[in-house]
């Protein structure tokens, strides 16, 4: 950590705090500039964090050295973290695709749909049971009844089942239907439900809030991680900016950030990101080539009929089509879909 | 609801659309303008919001004409709703300040705190005894250890007392300790949450998300109110936006934006909204100035031994300073504090 | 264009709203709502935006139902358009790049550069003469003295050149040295620039501005079309958001939006877009994946000692690896580079 | 500056990095912590902007330590600047409001409106001849016409006059007739054109672009300082956020910060930084009670027939209000309108 004094520091204001940073079991190091003294303060940066220096007379800013996670971190560990999900494996040279209705409706369109996308090439089924509405008054989900449909789906079809967990109360039941527990955009931040998912072994796809740079994301994993889970995905799925032509902006620089800074897979939800199913197969093709690790895709056959974010779903034909165009570019790229 | 057809949509696609309104119990009016047809849709605009109309073969785009949200809109209720907090009336003629430290740290601290606060004027005491924070390894708060505390500061000086409530399994203690439920900004859209706090009858603080929109802050508060608890109040806490300088920028349009919106109490934040102590003086000033009912600040007599956001608390004598200003600017605009 | 009433809009506020529309020759259509009135307003929606409807007493909101542009739209021209920079086509099935320095340094390096990136496949030499930079201490560019070095590069490689025009006064010198006058993301507002250069008939590669909506791109175009200058290529080059990992947040959903909105050619600019040259190779193949007509990418031998943006600046090594993967992405969507 | 190296970087690329620093006349202090190697750098900051040394191999990131722009800085000249605008002062005690129509659309409508504002309080009178409008055919304005209107109620007035220069060319003809040369937010980094208007002496009122940080504004400052006009009043007016309420996020932070950072006067735009005359007397109200040294303001007595901005103008009856609660207001924060 570096702490930069203002211009008008004076000896003792100084001396004040070079006997604090030594005080915490951290070593000063002070540069005298020819317009600021600065001071180098060597050790665990963590002790900083509660300890703000900002604060102390004469300080102008403090820069942090050092990322402020760790077991994320590809420092931490070089290689690219591979999540098993009952048998299939994110994060290796297979680019896998997660596809599925928005929410769960009925038994039988689900089933329908499973069915289309397996034959497509996904290889994990999604579809919400407890959905994150905006207005109250738009339908919520089934609960566990539609648990039991994605769980039905998983054993007539083979495909693994990811679907989002949304209350802490719901843990135990979503533990035992689904083999991928979604964070949501926003519960990024809830902490408490980090925690607790990071108690559990299930794998994880945590998506990153609106409004949460990758720092943050990574911050949020690492709560997940250093609870003892490390079965998990990261998936961009749009931040907020001004534009209005597209629901979100859709950040694939993720992508490359991630892969440095991280060695946990890397996923890409084009639907949520745009907004607008015309949108999704550029994107989807986009993100495959920038070298994402897998793609969560919402595939429905009557999107004027789905119950909630029909504008951004597939065709099960139009799928299958992207699907076709995925494969060419993951091998342009050296990967396999 | 408006809906505009693409230019090539045929006859059969508009056919379609009409047979679909009307099916739904709605009123199709059919105007054919020179490059567009449009159909306006008379009836329950909610009915639509299950049934997105953009799917729809030949629809460029689907324009709604009313505000998603219905009880906490001005239309409902024409006149300002006032929060009793325990006998400190919110959404009146007196602008509320409520004060006290980021997170409740100690016993000795709390009271040395509540009692300074009390002093130059706040109404209501805040602390947090669960924290929020991005990062595992910082400080999480006291937990009921730090709600006692509250408690007894509220005995010794009559403050009522406002803290954070992160998780619903926490609900009972809070119900318990707490006069003022606060919903914070990245449990914005924690619906579930929000449900339950609806109901109780607490008051309850809602904060906007930091990327959320003054829309979604208001239909946040509609799940409150739609569960039956009218007791709300909106913080703006400050949103995220590209500037540097600032840690947030604190939306101070918001003000009469959801006064003209909505009939709930507004409170704004500037502490968290800028995130530095020096820039809190005139960020509260200026709130007061555009109508606020309230202001939740951050006091800490020793803020660089904080252990929670000591960069941007007041020095109690800075609090008090800002309070006689505040009383000036608050008799310009004809309201008290 | 949509006229949303309010609530309590009276019957002769109504009437005089509808008087003024007639006498503006243009056609309201009433329709009476459970709880709104609107007026749909049939003719030119171009003769409202000088008589805006939302200052009249009653009025809600007006919402527009066509685009502001229209000679840059799809419905104006339906083909693609397809932009000649003296023999190189931009806009067709081959995916055009162009390469070059940040900015002209010395007549050596550009010479040298030209002709590494010739020889990796690019088709259009990139580097900067005038240079907008936001210190006034910083290196403002060779001027005049770099467009002779640009010509004498294009003299020996055949590559045609593009470079910025950032001054109007410039502007006979520019057409006199280069191919394609670039008007940067800081310019794509200053319309009596864009004015001056739709007078010409020199091709113009437009940026989008960082705080630029898509439609303020094509209003900005418009600009140009309407002078009577239709050789015009758009260019994403990143937006500004709260993401602070890369410098901008190159916006590629932008790509799929203006081949559906316009004609016009869409280059992608991942230099700029991440400011990170680790980041470019991605977000190029990215680009290429989700349909741009070309890319603009900086190239440097020794980027620890160029003049301006080093950092985000490709190695010709790098460059020339990146070209073969491109290749086949392109090969893997249809289109040749 | 500090270097941050990686933590792989080898003995012989610090040796290389520290050469290079040494070569350029600054002496580089090599700090070595636990888990990284920092190098701070002692000497003139701006020699690094031209030579990056983010580039060198093993370094993973640098940080300034100092600020870009030295001229504009309250470190350069601690009093605040008081800008003499033809004997009105902006910058001390007087809180200055700037009031008029968007644009100069006649000259009775100018002579009515001129005489309206003065008779409120206004100090200055605005009016915009020449009109940045992103649709080519919205009205651009009167040209000199107007400018020769606004010069006339100058005469009639005794109010000094702003106006928009948007075209270096137009230069002359705004030195002749205006009293403050307005730069617009799309301006704000068309550099040659700050150069220009830094070559002469008439006060410049510099508008923050919609998506510049403070830091940014700053530095288009020192634009104009460094080339001789120290006559230099900086304006926020909104910058770009995803709030859809507002046209803009008028960011009245801005006003603290700017206080700390520069000793130039801050004026705040509340018509544009809104984009809705019913949100203009709080945030007006606002920026005086957080300490703007003046206000513009758009005033128009019939906003349904305006040619530009109708609907962010105030009527000359609510501006007359307005200036009376802003008189209260500045009294409260010890200042005088």
């Amino acid at each position: 950590m570096i702490v930069v004094l203002r211009p008008d520091a004076t000896e003792s204001q100084i001396k004040h705090l070079v006997e604090k940073i030594k005080s915490l079991g951290l070593k000063p190091m002070i540069s005298k500039g020819v317009e600021r003294t600065i001071i180098g303060v060597i050790g665990e940066e963590d002790i900083l964090r509660v300890q703000p220096l900002e604060i102390f007379p004469g300080v102008e800013k403090v820069m942090a050295i050092l990322a402020p996670y760790k077991l994320v971190s590809r420092e931490f560990r070089h290689e690219n973290t591979v999540v098993n999900v009952d048998g299939v494996k994110v994060g290796g040279k297979k680019v896998v695709v997660m596809a599925g209705p928005c929410s769960v409706e009925s038994r039988e369109l689900l089933l329908h749909i499973a069915k289309a996308v397996k034959k497509s090439g996904a290889a994990i089924l999604r579809g919400g049971a407890f959905k994150p509405r905006t207005s109250p008054y738009s339908f919520q989900g089934l609960g566990e009844e539609g648990l039991k449909y994605l769980k039905e789906a998983k054993v007539k079809t083979g495909l693994p089942v990811i679907t989002e967990l949304m209350d802490i109360r719901d843990l135990p039941l979503l533990e035992k239907y689904a083999d991928v527990l979604q964070i949501g955009a926003r519960n990024m931040q809830n902490f408490n439900l980090l925690k607790e998912v990071g108690l559990t072994k299930k794998p994880v796809m945590l998506k990153r809030g609106m409004s949460s740079t990758i720092k943050e994301l990574l911050m949020s994993a690492e709560y997940i991680l250093s609870n003892g889970n490390f079965n998990v995905m990261l998936c961009e799925r749009g931040i907020r900016t001004f534009e209005e032509e597209t629901r979100f902006t859709l950040d694939l620089s993720a992508i490359p950030a991630l892969k440095r800074l991280t060695h946990l897979p890397v996923i890409i939800d084009p639907s949520h990101g745009t907004g607008k199913w015309g949108y999704v197969p550029a994107m989807a093709k986009a993100a495959v080539a920038a070298g994402a690790d897998g793609l969560i895709i919402e595939v429905h056959p009557k999107p004027e009929e789905a119950f909630s974010d029909g504008v951004q779903s597939l065709l099960p034909d139009n799928f299958d089509k992207l699907m076709k165009d995925l494969k060419n570019i993951a091998k342009a790229v050296g990967r396999d879909i």
